[in-house]
């Protein structure tokens, strides 16, 4: 039995659960969750399915075209179909701070994340021993205000090369330009240090602390090329008070930002994300 | 059109999804949002359907009759149907505190509940000028350790005469017997102030305090005949210190105690609670 | 023994520990609890001591009159002194929701909060009933563009013959003028519903669900002439997910606006409050 | 100018602040910051003071003497002094699980934790791994049935040898005899994978998935020679809802064990813990 998830949004009409669970069973497929949502301010209709088939890669093919002509079409949607049980790739992007790169290949080696790391990129020399700790192969593309288009030429060669399918960045200090983001839409998670849209930009928890507020918090979004702008993802929070300065921030804030960082990534990861109108779908 | 909602469990099998909605479509009713879950330990399903029928009643007589001998019966369904927009009765049940019976009342008078509220009953007569202030009937109903019989047959009658669907226990100090429970199953909702199953019975704030724990909790469940051990609809939390003392302990508590209890209230009336296994499915 | 309580801010340095509690021995006062909080940043000091007097109001003058010689000027302290058993007066600023209010007249009936409510005012006759119902005065002194300084001009008139200590803006939707806040400063509390500094100004909750975040909060802040810039007293917060149109966040906010509103009010009740630097200092 | 720690406490008495204050005063110490409960139930004092002295050790000895004939003798104080610039030791007790090892060693390793860990102590071998890579000496030492009791000898010989200060179980498996346990009082630090009291012993998450609880936990706590009785030292949560399974369960609950162990070790080693009574005073 070959498990597989449908992803599927489109204007919102009448019969669409009807009409695809019955597409499914005539194919010989069973629907076995399904997860909808619709935005009656926008009348957009989005869905989730898990669903198992008795058949073949050649098949499933032959079920694609079929779902198109016969289903899709129809309702001008935008779906797309995922082996639920292959892992997908995805490339780790980092600079210096070390905590985010450990929690994720933690979490990598003891199985909780089910992903391929075929590369781990960065900027700086720094985090090497971790990746070798870990034997996921690292590599070293320094970036500076001369060769920032070149260096992501190396990148997006890489990520190519390695049949990369999202790109986590890890706290990597480097901003991507448009040309890189465009090559991945909804397809680069970034977390940034701060409750966005408060505190956007650079030292949020230094903003944060001359505030005085009595909670920070961490994002994680889909990188956009407007600069901490793009879809909210995941957001965690945590109390501080006067007795806390800026460090006391910063280390508070670096549990948060794992924790919401891995949230993100298994989110997206379980093809549970539906990005629409600079907004996420989160299928539970 | 007829709004209705539909909650179904059974046991889990191919197709359930298809068959109930196509069966809907050919009904010419329309499947607006469809949840569900499936307990894989159990192989239990459940699902939530919303659906609009353009009938009158007659007519959604016939379709619960015919839906009963097409679709329930093959799948040995228990399912019931609801109209979403008749407001379900509801009785308010208290004692001496007073803060969840204002949480309740304030949210009812604000439009935030959807429920009728034809009757409060008390053991006591302290909160009779807030029922009064808020123009709902009161009844004081003494209870002792004599005449508990006697009293809760007066109190069943007048939920009967009231037509009520089902009872909030707003911190009500008694018991209620086994026979009492029966009658309304998965229809008493109590409020009790602990994180359940720590600190059941009586004074738990005294027991959390005594024990030296650093959250308290709050927790609102469907009443059965073993206590506290009803089916959980809803928990909530706040920190506590060393600096709290017991009286600090009872003050967070009730804000815990107002927030928990109202949400409990409200899955409840938008039909989003199935009760299983002694467990709840609260689809969201 | 009469209960007082001191509020103590200066430059940090060596000994105004040992000072302040062995002048306070030394006037035959028992020092029962002392809170204390160092900006190292600004080298600034901050003090809040519980002590007792045997001693009648004419003592507690000299004690004031010979702590300023002794104690504050040698370290160019800012201080205040209050009688930990008097009551403050609160006025109460509402308009149309009444949610806060209902709050916090309800914690006010029930003992709650120790304050004394000589008047609640409002621009709007809607909330009439609810003051009538806690027998609270109520005064409606509507404010249009071209009436708001003579309204200010009345509301102040009002605040001053109740002797009114500190005021709470409990959804207050007017705008008060530079001219008025002057007179109360770190005196007026207001509510504003987002997590500031994210989404200040009008409709926050349309501003969140706009950007699609996955937290909401609310935060209670003294009102200075900068409009949501104030020190925050408070802050809290509730998840919301992609199912929540604005109206569930508007109802998800009512119950955070009335537990961060009524936190704020009880800190400064209680004179744990310190403001510095449009921060504050929240003494446990 | 050497920084120190003092941690007291002792039946509630006027005047203790100011004769502690005064004594350091007196002996050419500087407090820096003072923190005090009071448990008016109990009526017993804590304070922890942070105080700077110029000098030596020899000096210190003296001041120490004198201290417990001066102060602590008079209101039959317990006391302690601690070097706040000196790492304590720290051993670690692990199993099988490697979250909580990752995640300290993580910590350790980026400076956020102040303490030596001279060794690692576990009944598998599984974990050598970790410890290898992070350098830190890793003593397999095998706990069955029949030789408890040597083994105990053998960890006890270990932890005298390295002078360690404290004990952290980070998901060790074993029960320590009372014996054992008596030699570190309030020095060992467990953490249980639940929300103490709720389901101690084994299988936590198992028995709070049976109950169809809604909010799981993880507790830290100090050891006795009652399981899962010790003192709390911290406690977090996290939300669960019907769509989680054990597993989930198990997978959220490995994050709070790592926040709140980590926390419960920053406690201890800033010397901000007083256990009483068999709770703690966690100064903030």
């Amino acid at each position: 039995m070959k498990k597989t998830t449908l992803l599927i949004n489109c204007l919102d009409k009448k019969g669409i659960i009807a009409t695809v669970t019955n597409f499914i069973l005539a194919k010989k497929g069973n629907t076995v969750y399904i997860e909808q949502h619709v935005d009656r301010e926008l009348g957009e209709f989005f869905m989730r399915l898990e669903c198992e088939f008795d058949q073949d890669e050649e098949k499933l093919a032959l079920f694609k075209e079929s779902f198109n002509k016969v289903v899709a079409d129809n309702y001008n949607m935008h779906w797309e179909m995922y082996d639920a049980e292959k892992k997908p790739k995805m490339a780790l992007f980092v600079s210096k701070y070390d905590h985010c790169l450990y929690d994720i290949l933690g979490r990598h080696a003891s199985g909780e994340l089910k992903v391929k790391i075929p590369v781990i990129i960065s900027n700086h020399l720094d985090l090497k021993p971790i990746a070798d700790s870990f034997k996921i192969p690292f590599k070293h593309i320094p970036v500076n205000k001369n060769n920032k288009e070149q260096a992501e030429a190396e990148q997006l060669a890489l990520l190519k090369e390695h049949k990369v399918d999202f790109i986590v960045l890890a706290r990597y200090m480097q901003i991507l330009s448009e040309n890189f983001v465009n090559q991945f839409p909804n397809k680069i998670i970034n977390i940034h240090h701060s409750f966005l849209p408060a505190f956007p930009g650079a030292k949020p928890y230094h903003s944060a602390y001359e505030r005085g507020v009595k909670i920070i918090g961490a994002t994680s979004h889909y990188v956009t090329s407007d600069l901490d702008e793009g879809p909210i993802i995941e957001q965690e929070i945590v109390r501080v008070s006067h007795i806390h300065n800026v460090q006391d921030f910063i280390l508070k804030g670096r549990d948060l930002e794992k924790i919401v960082l891995s949230r993100a990534i298994k989110h997206h990861v379980e093809r549970k994300v539906l990005v629409y109108n600079n907004k996420t779908v989160i299928f539970s």
